[in-house]
């Protein structure tokens, strides 16, 4: 790439906000907007440009960035009033970063086409920790030219970047993550409530486990907090049950039952009550506690 | 320990044979049976004592190691005719190495220190190459003093070894890892399959998420080989059904609903037939594949 490209950045939440300051600290010129436009303030003290809608952003950018949260927010910031197809010159690339539907995903990869822009669906993974620090997985659908243009800013963001197929693919890849991420936390929750059940030593038990053919990233980094009964997000069970509904959407479309996953967004969704759906997804070692009766704390 | 421990070795399976040899390399004197006593004829050949009976093995052993498969395998060769309980001297130690029901553990406890014997419950994880490498996770339920004597063997036989707690905890602590084990399988089976039906490639795909918060030591090891249609054993699903078996039957006593390891096991039920239950574990995406219709497999 001859020259530097402009960046623009739609969606200023937990996690667009640390990206859009990682682009900035690269040194990439970045015009940003945020539906709460205060949210904006700290990013406009650090040197962006901060207006008022995506169609600005896009009138001052070659790449834009949309974060958001759902497949209609995305519709609404890309092709909705002031959004970013009124703004966007042709050959304007915006890549999707937040986690939608594939089907929602190709839809709109037609539509910008039509209208002379490209697009990249590329969501990540890592939560906000990994957004401040740069080290999201970032998995992307979209042709392989538009995935070289937009290389240079997504290494300002992530470390993991894989190409994964034609549009779509990112968002599936993404998908296919949360059913591993869901399955897991059952997996954690119904070991730890058992061993609880026997009475037997927690702490003990989750590293034997830990150490061997029963582990996973979730009984490493969570089970530890499920027993200290910290469940504080992380990654919050209303935005996990968002992404596993857009599975069992996609899911069922080709009539592909996964009923683990099914069962893992049911219990989930009983815990989504009072306020619960604000705490993070490993919380769902609550669902099995109520069911039985017994808690797996370390106290 | 003033002198070293004359051990003997009851069950020369695909687990106990390579546990004996390893006992003897290390310089132990070992007498061991087996019900098929063919089988132990290569140990002879390597410095062991090769014997007829359980018993025999006991009364030339002051530590003796059972490795079969069930509770009621157990129970015969511990307390049935010619079992280790009629030539066991006060104060043998009998360290089943099995894995079986937390509840038998703890009656077959109460009735070896009745006959003047000790037990520990000590169940592995590892598998065959575990075995073989001396590598295996070890698990230990019983009393201190006992497991303090344990440990010299114990330690040429595996690497992670932790004492849990009381008797029956090392088995209780075995049948959560089972659980863990089980529904992390079903994580990966389920994940494979979406992206699978959403035509994404698999390869990539399961790179994604086994460097991120989806990752598992089967998204890790299992799925590629699910991915090239490799189902050997590893660990037969007709063992690991035995184990869930175990699992929720212990669970249930307490009234403690499991519903993924209950969904988990019905999955690997439909697989049972025709052979199937020989195949290994990891062979759990086949039957998510029959439900859909759809196969995960890089060719």
């Amino acid at each position: 790439m001859p020259e530097r490209a402009r960046v623009g950045f739609v969606g200023l939440g937990i996690m667009g906000l640390p990206m859009a300051r990682n682009a900035l600290k690269a040194g990439f010129a970045v015009t940003a907007t945020n539906r709460t436009l205060a949210r904006a303030e700290p990013l406009k003290a650090e040197g962006a440009t901060v207006v008022a809608t995506p169609k600005e952003v896009a009138e001052r950018s070659d790449i834009v960035v949309t974060m958001v949260t759902s497949s209609p927010d995305v519709e609404a910031v890309t092709f909705g009033p002031n959004g970013i197809a009124e703004g966007a010159r042709t050959g304007l690339l915006a890549i999707d970063m937040s986690t939608i539907s594939p089907l929602a995903t190709r839809a709109f990869a037609d539509r910008a086409r039509e209208k002379g822009f490209r697009t990249l669906d590329a969501p990540v993974s890592g939560g906000e920790i990994g957004a401040i620090e740069a080290r999201l997985a970032i998995m992307i659908g979209g042709e392989a030219d538009d995935v070289a243009r937009a290389m240079p800013l997504l290494q300002t963001l992530g470390k993991t970047i894989v190409h994964i197929g034609d549009h779509g693919a990112g968002q599936a890849c993404k998908l296919a993550n949360q059913i591993a991420v869901a399955i897991n936390n059952l997996g954690v929750s119904e070991a730890l409530v058992f061993a609880a059940a026997q009475g037997i030593d927690l702490e003990k038990t989750r590293q034997v486990i830990a150490g061997g053919a029963g582990s996973s990233w979730a009984m490493q980094n969570y089970a530890p907090k499920m027993l200290a009964g910290d469940f504080k997000p992380g990654f919050m069970i209303d935005l996990q049950q968002k992404d596993l509904r857009l599975v069992l959407d996609a899911a069922y479309a080709d009539h592909v039952p996964l009923p683990g996953t099914s069962l893992a967004h049911a219990l989930y969704t009983a815990l989504q009550k009072d306020g619960g759906g604000g705490e993070g997804n490993l919380a769902l070692i609550k669902a099995i506690e109520r069911l039985s009766g017994i808690e797996a704390r370390v106290r």
